[in-house]
């Protein structure tokens, strides 16, 4: 490993404002990993419920690597890795950079252990610190990119460590809570649903301009939209209920061929979570074991039920596109990470349609390149394009969310079949 | 089971033309069927090589469910099932008639045998152009649609018979011969590629007017499509295995991820169907064991093949919309399954860009309803709609193909993984 | 392929009587597999429902093989293969010759077809007659134990081709009839439950002197036995009702863990073949669908089935060497495949204990080498040995068994979780 | 939870002799599971590595659970569970005691933690002592059995302990030590193989008498053995790494039909832990990856190896009936956990044969009950006899076993395929 006082000498040039908002922003985003780790012991952070989950202490160690090999091993050529093997272990997919320890292992490396982990952590932050803050302004611009996607990369385990710990919870007969639900909730009532028109028109779609955006929401480019109506709210716990009283699981009418047999095949009789107690609905929560609200968004939803429920309801999920053209110029306000809620809830009336923030929102739109779309040269290229095949888009952020890592343009994406991540719906029609 | 002369007695009027032309090309369609099953024998015609194909003599049974099931029960409400059993044996998919017999176990049924099977057709055809034949003006208008989906429905199936044939033959160490090679079989020479170039523009996609087409290519509709060319010809197997040689199928580069973890797990080195002997590909066609012809238009690639090779090449896959551009006006001729060759060619002089006929060519575009669209009620509606989730768009026919089956707005779709369809593939690349 | 002709001619000696009886035996047991064909089409000789069972043309061919490869191969140098590949398609699992194909894939395999196998059976036959009728004294000596091994082999694959019959016939919602009922079927009804004892004691077990016997029974040994009961009847179906009845297949209590978990994971709740029809169990038999009979032998149980019954009617299985020492000089009686029943029924006054015909008879006794046991050299000495691990022994043959295949020391054997062969049990106890 | 005062008053009556003898003896074996895991981190005793091992923390908990259903709760009917989801979270398979968590899932149980399991363990150990210091001499003489059985079984996961961290460890790329190598470890010399005679004779089997033995090594009985030898050492790596280079990983020659498969199956080309480094094999132990010893014994073989090897070597496994009666009479010496060596090594000039400790050796035998055996009533009964199916026995403990648990009548099983154990050979033949 490389000591900080073992790197070549700096000139420590006087630090740019540049230089220390970013370095500022870097040890804020570093340090929010570990505050939504902190409600957890060494034994949560090490298993792993899945092969698509990963353990807390693996994200930890991942997003540190990140810059590790992203930043560090680029910009600085006599930086050392912390730890060799380190660079196989926590490397998640990037085939450029190596081979990568099994995925659905991850949950068997016990070492390195928590402490070593956050020393791990600790290394690298200094490191950091002391790269960016004595940057000149020419290498800050070049790697001040690269420490962006790292930070943005790094939100987005922050949400993965919330939805693999709630999956890993979910297994344990005694509920444990993540965090105790808040004493001051107060419950926002969904009100009657209404519908926003948009008309046939051609729409620019995609990021532009100022402020981050990944590789995958460009270039911005033209498209002709065909006139739509979007409902202005989300799909509530309560209507989604009448829809399984309806029979929704019992009977293939609705489905998506593939989503019926998967109903079939895995034994689904309710969104993931639910749970049937003293004849009523419950659902486990970051805060343990709670009943079903009829007025909270109704999440942890695979595409195909989300896509069910829409036929069911005379409807159908928005496009990205439509998604997009309706969420432009909306204030980007709602129920984000920084409430420390984790816990969707409805949108209140300065919320509007409530399109950021609560739960993310599943369209019919299948993950695709944007025309004229390529992706970054080296291991960054690896980052978004390889994954645009057989996974759908999500719009708008989730209560797991942060509000600086959100935007209208913004594109996740998982198969049609998850359901442990926060994701509800939002109806659309065609305008007649 | 019906016989004729026990249905209602009909005041038969005289046929009209289009009663007679229906029912002739009832008959013709019928009898392809027969006709491409002519060299098999009845063991060849009960086994099944895998659940993605069916026996031949399912495929022969189902197609006629297909009219008693969808025509005769509908339309004859005195029609009794030829087997009460078979409505439960030979239904497909279809949800809204009933429970289906397992699929993978397809191969399980040897009984009805073939004669039996051949049987039934014969009856079913009686009863169908007693109807036809008989049937008033208005009973006709009304049914005929119908009769035409089932007839297209057969011919989609006569292309699956020899898919499913050659996907068991292949899993044959004696690699039977389906037809011999023709002996007059000239090869035909692929041109240099050159590139058609095509405009930012809005296009018209999508099926209206005269002739038949499937629920899924409408509503025709505009799109605005971004500057393009599209290649005048077929990827050859010479071009491929240049991709081949330079490592395709040993590192990552090219590959989508969810691709590359295919190959791996599954092993693939080559196309289907490939292997080497005597320290030379060969393959296995309908005509048995062959060398590989640099020549040749390469198939049996899955999507993922298709878009690796395109990376690879320094371009992409067409999407369905630019395809369908590219072919609009292209008149209808090729190496369709009327020739009989039973394998791929490179196109001739006169047959152009070669948009029709060898081989499906996968596009990037995953299988979505268009705007407007909507499954028609019944039984029927479970045709096409239910599949539009994690399936790709092919388009163009291929040798396997009847000639009055394709058109340029024809959308075929099957998962990115599959192979055993004649599926190559032609590049795109964004216009500069 | 070598015609008869075409072998270096014999100096013919006039036929022995050894050498006649044996060429006589030879074509009444190849026959027999042909008679036992004759009820079905070449469809169902195509199909394999499970990577267990084989197609009935695969066992047509393999026994055939088994002359080609272990007699004329070996004793004729210049007897070539009918066919090269049949030695790779019809191996079934010795090493010592090759490579096998693989074995799940028997029923993709529609080429040869029946008739193709019939003119190979016919041709193997002829060269086999005129090679027995025409060998030396000494010749005949050498290779007369050879090809009564190939014909016991012969008779062990006549049971298992009815038996992979039933259980392909069951997977068609015909339920196709193998043999229609006896219109003459009497009812045997079954007495009730007595004990035999045997005293502790010094036994002789396994085959020794005259007639034919696998080299698994061998060498004859001494063991000590304690003091035992054994039941001198098979347990009923109507027996078998009253423990499923009284939760059998409901609660843990009589069953080995492993065969517990196995009720869980496959949903066991009756022998395999049973079902529910108006309020009543039946099962499929080769006579078709029919009605449970209380007092028929129960059978389509396996191991941990036989077991579990037995602890719950406070009893166990018998040790493979208690049941011989209690069937040693029992008379060879009882229903059997020459009687073409095809089921079990109760033994007659006359069959007294019933220890042979009928069912199989699980043995608590893992399959094991006898001490002193040496498999014999070459191909043969894979025919047993290698198979002694994770089996149990079953004893006494069934009605799918020749009169002429069974003896006291014959060692079937199963794993414990197989319940598609004949197999029921008997119950014995410790003596007090 | 019952805290030790709440229980019912005990008229404390001066503690005997048996009392502070078996208190004292429980609080040893209970101490020495928490000095087994010393070494580990709470990371390290959260993870499984498979269905078949436990994480740590499993194992300590559940040996505690054990005393609290099986002597607490039955003993003390005012004592309550210390907490009631414990009962479920940690009963292992005892279905007469209710439902179990499913075992593969016994790592995604994160909480409770270590600390709160080590409190469990203190609180029941409090409660335990009191019980048994406090019992009268009636009470002692009904529950010190079923005590000892506790500690016993608390003993067989203390070397489960062990088989499980060293699985887990080595898929972990950093190999992490257990404990370092012994600084003073001299390596001891195999001598060359020789062979003791055992006449045909009637041997007495089976514990009877003074002494603790659990239930399956009972009944004491008599058993006819054929004459035999036994080899007087175990095999070496070295032995063990002639056969490797003779081909034995790659020839089916030596191998059982399933053992060939598995090899096939699993990719097998070495005993488990063994691996390539620079051209020499080395293998992952307790103390690090370090190069094989040729005059170690070899362990980690399934009984498919070692059934295999023994083939080649023109031997065979003993039958556990010739091992313990080879075993009887020898003095109980060699390399047992107490020695904290925790690998196999070589037997001393004074272990004589070397037949306890080192590493379990296979026999040949299924694991079946003894004539006249009877499991006990009630949950205990599912100890043993639940198990004797489709396992073989092994013989004499291993280096991980602690001599105080160790006898010549004792039988370990698992099935053939296993490999994490610390299991090896020794040869038997016929005696000629």
């Amino acid at each position: 490993m490389t000591t900080i006082e073992a790197l070549d000498p700096i000139t420590n040039p006087p630090s740019t404002d540049n230089a220390k908002h970013l370095a500022h922003r870097y040890q804020e985003v570093r340090q929010t990993s570990l505050r939504l780790a902190e409600p957890l012991t060494p034994e949560d952070m090490v298993a792993q419920s899945m092969a698509d989950a990963s353990p807390v202490k693996w994200h930890l160690a991942h997003t540190t690597w990140f810059f590790e090999a992203m930043v560090l091993r680029e910009a600085r050529p006599d930086y050392d890795w912390y730890c060799a093997d380190f660079h196989y272990l926590f490397n998640s997919y990037y085939n450029t950079l190596g081979k990568q320890f099994t995925r659905s292992q991850r949950g068997l490396v016990s070492r390195p252990g928590v402490a070593e982990t956050l020393a791990y952590r600790e290394h690298v932050d200094q490191v950091m610190s002391s790269f960016l803050l004595g940057a000149e302004e020419a290498e800050l611009a070049r790697w001040a990119p690269i420490v962006e996607v790292g930070l943005h990369h790094e939100q987005q385990h922050q949400e993965l460590l919330l939805t693999d710990v709630k999956h890993l919870f979910f297994h344990n007969p005694l509920f444990p809570v993540y965090r105790q639900w808040p004493a001051d909730a107060t419950s926002v009532t969904s009100p009657p649903l209404g519908w926003q028109h948009f008309p046939k028109e051609i729409y620019s779609i995609g990021h532009q301009g100022e402020g981050f955006a990944y590789d995958n929401e460009g270039p911005r480019h033209e498209t002709l939209l065909h006139a739509f109506e979007i409902a202005d709210r989300l799909v509530t716990c309560g209507e989604y209920l009448e829809y399984m009283e309806a029979g929704g699981y019992e009977r293939p009418d609705h489905w998506l061929s593939e989503g019926w047999a998967t109903v079939q095949e895995l034994g689904w009789d309710s969104p993931l979570y639910w749970f049937r107690r003293d004849d009523e609905w419950w659902h486990y929560t970051l805060a343990g074991a709670r009943p079903v609200e009829a007025e909270e968004p109704v999440m942890h939803l695979s595409l195909f039920e989300a896509d069910a429920y829409a036929r069911w309801a005379g409807a159908r999920l928005p496009t990205e596109m439509e998604w997009e053209a309706a969420a432009a110029g909306e204030p980007i306000i709602g129920n984000f990470v920084e409430n420390e809620v984790f816990h969707a809830r409805a949108a209140t009336a300065e919320e509007g349609k409530g399109m950021f923030g609560n739960v993310w929102e599943w369209t019919s739109s299948s993950y695709a390149p944007y025309p004229g779309y390529r992706p970054p040269e080296g291991a960054l290229g690896e980052y978004n394009g390889k994954f645009m095949c057989n996974q759908y888009v999500l719009r708008g952020g989730s209560f797991a969310t942060s509000r600086s890592h959100i935007r209208a343009t913004y594109r996740n994406f998982f198969p049609a079949s998850a359901r442990w991540q926060f994701t509800g719906l939002r109806l659309a029609k065609d305008s007649t």
